[in-house]
């Protein structure tokens, strides 16, 4: 078991812009130096990397330019947004049993100024992936894969636009309370949502996330060594991943229960390993590339029945305050979209207790990737909780 | 630790060639339904998977074709050849942390028939890799960057060619012995190796490995189970990787040491974790893309001083009956050359004691991944050894 054998003891960002000057591969270099700084540690004493798939800056390339010296372990988690958690999970999995002592997961992506990887028609065809069988049809950014889905969820339950804008209306107040956010000072009204343009119907503008250009970077190492840092320790609690038996890369409509997604598998196998449960989790940071993946989280991950999501999302349940607060740094759609990985550092905050909009006495945070992609989630706690 | 509580309980392989009909996605469906009849497991038990970050079947592809059921973890490793150990240690690490309970790692691969990724510049020079420093200047295959290390080893060391034929005549013999080897009815003399052309001096024709279609893999399991399962389990003792402090893609020829690679790193932390040293070791299955690194192997992982792996290998050390048997299958050189996988399996059939090579007592085995790219090394041991 993991259980809180490893913590995160450092983190950092850089500026988020839809875009910015520096290369990925000097953003990645300088928010890893951050987190670094933030830990207290030396590059020189980190022996372990983890990073997603489709990071362009290769680990021996990182490990160079900061001149640290012997990698003992290193990883990849594929599916971009569904595996940001896991690179802290396998970290965390790493230090427990004894593959490496400091490890570094990070994020470093220029999507609000470069390519939309889908508009590379030529590479796409490429890719051995089930989504093949829809793009000619139409279905070719993952915002209409996801619309699709949505309207099925909508017919099947009821939901509403006005639940989905309960995701961004939430959302945007907490970045409203974050300098560090995109959208820090532009506010949102649900008049404002309901007018706003349609990407890929049901889904508008303010359903979908921003796309940016920016790094975030983790550091992990031992629990007790933890203790010895700057901060206090923010443990990893518990750790999964999930793939279900009908999963393809993005949505399977073919599926018995496309609604089903991978998040349940991912549930089921974290909360078998945690102490915690869902009714145990003070606040979530959940993968919001659009506001429908939030009610679908928000029933994969236990807080309400299959169906029940939209009703529990009123009211304010997903701000301070509420329910259950939910991307309290304004998350992908309106901190920045960094693959999910801004989420994890905000759970770290929130476990610090140093977030702009800090839930009182939160004592632990969930923290998940993209579904219905292959997705991860990990379980943070404060130390001594 | 993950020393001892994992065991490879299954393995398997599909034909190998230079040509074969079936898609690498399908050769990877059929090669893993075989490691797991191999172990006696189904696939709807299997939750864990490891694979290659150029494996070209994403792992929920390979799930749903097989009929699994929830997959709790995954993750690749980069590097190509250099990771091929790490998929099994990565799954022993989350064996034995609880995150999944029976995994599969595997490698399917036509590079016999298909294309040879350097040929694509374009693609190439896309790449964000210390190599584009020297390609543009001819340096452009892995052998041309291997031959120029070679060159620089054979002048410091006064290494011959004669010591690299002695790499090449042991694969050779040993893939006499083994019927599935592509090699196995040709036989290789002293005097062929010397008359052959050149690929890329000093390196010839029999100092590169094959190009082969093929698919390899194995099933990971808890010891405990594994002693339920129909072979004697093959327990995973030790597992390391490395990036040094000056690593680039593929050779660094700019670093204080060239000839250092990132063997040395992944060797100090593998006999770190070990109960078995260099001295203990009864067999070796090296990665050998080219014959010098068998030799630069021999050196990194502890057998002979820096230098010396040239004398070391002669009067037939390599082969069955010598100080050190390598690659008994005959390895990448006469076996076949997927990406350095199949070097497992026959690690695994050396401590079941069912090589067509079989060393005869022997109770420990190495085997590496490909330096000096990052890299990795597993020892694998007989229970009860």
């Amino acid at each position: 078991m993991i259980k809180d054998r490893a913590a995160i003891v450092g983190i950092a960002e850089s500026r988020f812009a839809k875009r910015l000057e520096a290369s990925e591969s000097e953003l990645a270099a300088s928010v890893v130096l951050a987190a670094l700084d933030d830990a207290g540690i030396s590059p020189a004493e980190v022996d372990g990397l983890a990073s997603y798939t489709m990071e362009s800056t290769p680990e021996q390339e990182l490990a160079k330019n900061l001149g640290m010296q012997n990698i003992t372990w290193f990883g990849q988690v594929g599916h971009g947004g569904g595996g940001g958690p896991a690179t802290i999970g396998q970290l965390a999995m790493a230090v427990a049993t004894g593959q490496c002592r400091v490890g570094v997961a990070w994020r470093s992506r220029k999507r609000g100024s470069g390519k939309r990887i889908w508009a590379d028609r030529a590479a796409s065809a490429q890719l051995v992936t089930a989504a093949n069988w829809s793009r000619p049809w139409g279905v070719v950014r993952p915002v209409d894969e996801t619309a699709l889905l949505t309207q099925r969820y909508m017919h099947e339950y009821g939901i509403t636009r006005d639940h989905l804008a309960n995701v961004a209306l939430a959302c945007r107040r907490h970045a409203n309370r974050n300098p560090r956010a995109t959208l820090f000072e532009r506010t949102l009204s649900r008049a404002d949502y309901m007018a706003a343009r349609w990407v890929s119907k049901p889904l508008c503008l303010f359903d979908n996330c921003l796309e940016s250009d920016g790094a975030v970077a983790a550091v992990i190492t031992a629990a007790d060594r933890a203790r010895d840092c700057r901060h206090a320790p923010v443990l990893i609690h518990a750790f999964a991943q999930g793939i279900g038996p009908q999963t393809h890369s993005m949505v399977n409509y073919f599926a018995d229960d496309p609604l089903a997604g991978t998040a349940a598998t991912c549930a089921a196998a974290l909360y078998a390993r945690s102490d915690f449960q869902s009714a145990d989790i003070d606040v979530a940071q959940f993968y919001d590339s659009f506001t429908p993946l939030v009610l679908f989280s928000l029933e994969a991950y236990g807080f309400c029945g299959r169906g029940e999501a939209g009703a529990f999302s009123d009211n304010g349940a997903l701000e301070i305050g509420g329910r259950l607060p939910v991307n309290t740094a304004g998350g992908g759609l309106s901190e920045a979209y960094i693959h999910g990985f801004n989420l994890i550092n905000e759970g770290v905050r929130q476990m610090r207790g140093a977030s702009t909009a800090q839930v009182g006495d939160a004592r632990s945070c969930l923290v998940t990737g993209g579904s219905p992609v292959p997705t991860s989630a990990i379980i943070l706690r404060r130390d001594n909780a």
